[in-house]
């Protein structure tokens, strides 16, 4: 889901910079930047009959990846760059001819398009299967019993590397503090001004939103949080201190902490953004062609040379168990994505501000409970068929489903998830490789179940703390306390349970009130019987492999598919264009999905 | 789930015998045969700390697990043929002090143990979680319009390579008749009496419950059945007449079937169940050795050099896609097993008979609607407590879940799955390795639409046919018609989708109601309009992964997991033990499960 944490390590000191920040330089890879109208090339991926490479791994293709990845564009440019200037600055391209597009989907990726082209004076219509809400998986719970209390469903942070998401908070006059992936102590704030959203491009140019008078100064974490594997309970500083002690219940060996073990390990293939751009496009180039095969799993007993017992400690210790079988390319990705100086965010009144902030100037542009169910397309325009929907995000009321309302437009932009898009009909049929992308781009499940409490015990006695980043073997697995005391409540939501891929999926096959249930005794067992005591009564779950609309949490590649099916996600059909998360290279994030509708918009505007 | 289908090809004539019977003779694998109390180890699988074998991939669990899947005891005997006098032939071991023994779950494993050890004197107690129906994943439903039909929600069909179920089905006095994996002419039936069970071990000895008079001749496949894939419709008769006119939709060259090239991929590791048995347990050690660590996707990139567009033909053709990135050994073991000369079998009346038939003489011992919440062992006897269920199975009424009964006894047998088992608390803590399998054994996606039509047009005019296998890159995926009309009723009802992994997934996230509504479209696309005017109104599904009492379909490896996680599923705790199909090697069948009864049977029964 957007905003999901570091896969590998959610603590910025388990990442020492000497180790993050190394480049790696590979040698260039052979073959010319292919060209496509959008700054990204539309290129086939599957060989055509009679090639003789095998399993379509083109080194073009490996080089485009990168360059999609680092956003550079064909002639070079700082695509990042460009998408700033558009979304935040207003600099919009000359204009165009007045279109009618009909865009499908109110998340960020659709609301954002939606904005730009309307922006741009064109007529849009967002077509929103939900009838309740916006937002997508952007979703904020609000029905706790303490009206002052509020917690998210979906997206809960906002890394520091992403600057269009934050720039576009500021833009919009939301409020942003800082949200801890490590504990601190209660009632510690930063100290100083929060700093502007400021981007340094390769060009050498540099984009800002403000003056940094440089006085920020976070506050520091005590290694407080906790983690409670094989029948031990510690901290994280304890671990830290005496890494043996925890890692020797795996039967594993290793001396050092887990987090730096992984460090080590993925050191070989892990891309510095400091170093110069062609160097980090050679760089990547070459990782996805040697490793887009690999799963994490393989990559660590192969290459790395790791043995079951240092597999299992740091699966357990770094969230890594439950997708070992996935590509290694998803880990790679966000290991190069986080280094110790990174900050994350979170919006003060929940992150649904930002999207109900996105939907409010497209209030009339807006039709919900409408979900399409047929896409057809002519020489001359679009044509979609949707259905009323009824019942909730989980269930519907059982009313047939029926054919209601038709639009029709010159364009379209499709932003849903590929896993929705898989449920309606297209016609004429798509390009061969945009249906298997559509058909078998791998979605995750991540799971969340939170509780709320009367008062917030986790902050009492000496060995208080707030803030994220408990871990356990038991089914919760990670467990965030709030970052911040919310303001007019004694009390508090915590977030007893995040997890994703296996670990998610036995918490989908349970009922809402089984969920909670079971998230409270996990809880339970890492802060004693006061949990009981202070719990509110209220606890809620999202599942987000069981919500009709969303159909899974993000895209992440099981071994091939980055080459096999990404690049078919944003290739455009006919009249019909291609947004979301799941068509950029940062899934699961809010930055991709701005990305996202930042291409789409300029790949439409000039037609 | 049970009896899931052959999931690299479905049709008999697909499989040459030439080809499938083909002997895999590898080089003995090192290491002695390890012994244990029931005739299988309870070897540690992890390395002990210090050692240098990489991952643990250890040639005596190799060996181990070799024997374990053909089931050959660790004194050479056949424990197949032990398993059919024990549990067919009533020929009990020597009697044993009488005990009191808890039994978690009423699924085929449950209450085959609770059979067995009742019948030998012991006092048993099956505690079972669901308040309305035993059976666990062998399901039936019956709320049609039509009350003559029924259909399977689960397992729903026996392979004639498992002796164990097909003799017990035969003991118990219930009826089968052919269930056909491919499709035959409308109301064609077999001719000849239908003949017994019949296993040859392999030493030499024969069991069989029957004379057989040679005349049973199954009806033959006119290859009628459907393929729709990238907007071109055809039969598997005319794909197999000219392969390359579908291959090369996919973009591949090969004048083959995808199954005669899965086939000819598969070769290297075949396994023939003719060949000497100490040269089957040679071949499969070195088999799991070298590729436990194998996705399925690499091994035909890498091993049997496919490129992409083959994968993806045979990926949507033979229903391998949505598995690619799970191990290879699944996809191998299903292809032993599979040859041109097996039939399937189902049960008249519905599946349910044989779950409701093993349940009647455990009536007083049965106890539903009790959930196990705590498991709890001394030195003395074990302790269960439950919770009171309510609600159905895909959902509860939102009562608070309290403890209620406890059950006292001298031992347990736990054979719920371990996705269920995971949110149990046991105490003291279970073994290591126990505990990871627990946690982090795959779970498997698997998903049915079922869809009652007031007639049987599939059989009407000339191209009619029914029975099973139409194939399409739709959601829907595999489609399935009955094998035989209805007795008393002019309709029938269609599984319309059966679909496994990421192709189950998408279904999953869908509300019953979307499911139905979509499979009929999907069904529309194959046979017509009418199938909207043959709906007799009632679709019915069911998503394993969404029931809360089985969490998920069965256990499927990823790359690592047989030598990693399997040896510690049946590993005894002190005085809990352990069975159900996730405990055999034949996870998702009914055979497995019986295999997992007798082999804890007898474990405890000497005890």
């Amino acid at each position: 889901m957007p905003n999901s944490p570091a896969k590998t390590s959610d603590s910025p000191e388990s990442r020492p910079s000497t180790v993050a920040r190394r480049s790696f330089l590979g040698s260039a890879v052979a073959g010319a930047a292919v060209v496509g109208a959008t700054g990204f090339t539309g290129s086939p991926v599957i060989s055509p009959p009679g090639s003789d490479r095998p399993h379509g791994i083109d080194p073009v293709v490996s080089r485009d990846l990168a360059r999609k990845l680092l956003l550079v564009g064909d002639k070079g440019e700082d695509l990042k760059l460009q998408y700033l200037r558009i979304l935040i600055d207003g600099q919009l391209p000359p204009r165009a001819p007045r279109k009618k597009i009909l865009i499908v989907g109110a998340g960020v990726a659709g609301l954002t398009a939606a904005t730009l082209l309307k922006r741009a004076g064109h007529e849009v219509v967002v077509i929103e299967a939900n009838g309740s809400r916006v937002g997508g998986r952007v979703k904020t719970f609000r029905d706790f019993k303490d009206k002052a209390l509020y917690a998210e469903a979906g997206a809960m942070r906002l890394p520091d590397f992403h600057p269009l998401v934050r720039a576009l908070v500021d833009k919009l006059g939301l409020k942003r503090q800082l949200f801890y992936n490590a504990d601190v102590a209660p009632g510690a704030e930063p100290t100083g001004t929060i700093p502007p959203v400021t981007y340094r491009s390769f060009t050498g140019e540099t984009w800002t939103n403000g003056p940094d008078d440089h006085t920020f100064t976070p506050p520091v974490s005590g290694g407080k949080r906790l983690i409670r594997v094989n029948g031990l309970t510690t901290t994280r500083a304890a671990y830290a201190a005496t890494p043996k002690k925890v890692n020797s219940t795996f039967g594993a060996i290793a001396g050092t902490t887990m987090a730096d073990a992984l460090n080590e390990a993925l050191k070989p293939v892990t891309v510095s953004g400091d170093a110069n751009i062609n160097d980090q496009i050679d760089a990547w180039a070459t990782i996805f062609q040697k490793y887009d095969d690999y799963s994490t799993h393989r990559y660590l007993v192969e290459e790395a040379g790791w043995d079951l017992a240092k597999i299992q400690a740091a699966g357990t210790l770094e969230n890594l168990t439950s997708r070992l079988h996935y590509s290694l390319v998803p880990t790679l990705m966000d290991h190069a994505a986080i280094t110790p100086t990174n900050r994350y965010w979170e919006l003060v009144g929940g992150f649904d501000v930002l999207t109900e902030a996105l939907a409010a100037p497209l209030r009339n542009d807006i039709r919900m409970g409408r979900r399409m169910t047929r896409l057809i397309q002519s020489a001359t325009g679009v044509r979609i068929e949707t259905t009323a929907e009824s019942g909730t995000e989980e269930s519907c009321d059982g009313a047939p489903i029926q054919p209601t309302e038709c639009f029709e437009g010159d364009y379209a932009i499709v932003t849903i998830p590929f896993s929705a898009l898989r449920f309606c009909t297209v016609e004429p049929l798509m390009s061969y490789p945009k249906c298997r992308a559509v058909n078998e781009l791998h979605y995750d499940s991540a799971t969340k179940v939170l509780l709320e409490f009367k008062t917030r015990f986790w902050e009492q006695g000496p060995n208080g703390f707030t803030g994220a980043g408990c871990t356990s073997d038991s089914p919760s697995r990670n467990t965030y306390l709030p970052s911040h005391a919310p303001a007019g409540s004694p009390g508090g939501v915590v977030l007893a349970s995040y997890s994703w891929s296996d670990d998610a999926f036995r918490w989908d096959s349970l009922t809402q009130g089984e969920r909670v249930a079971f998230a409270l005794d996990d809880l339970e067992r890492l802060f004693g019987p006061v949990v009981r005591a202070e719990y509110a009564g209220v606890g809620v779950s999202q599942s987000w492999a069981r919500a009709r609309y969303a159909l899974g949490e993000a895209v992440i590649f099981t071994p091939g598919q980055l080459h096999e099916l990404h690049p078919a996600t944003r290739t455009v059909e006919g009249r019909v264009h291609f947004a979301g998360e799941h068509t950029s290279l940062k899934p699961a994030w809010i930055e991709g999905a701005l990305e996202s509708a930042v291409r789409a918009f300029l790949e439409v505007h000039p037609r």
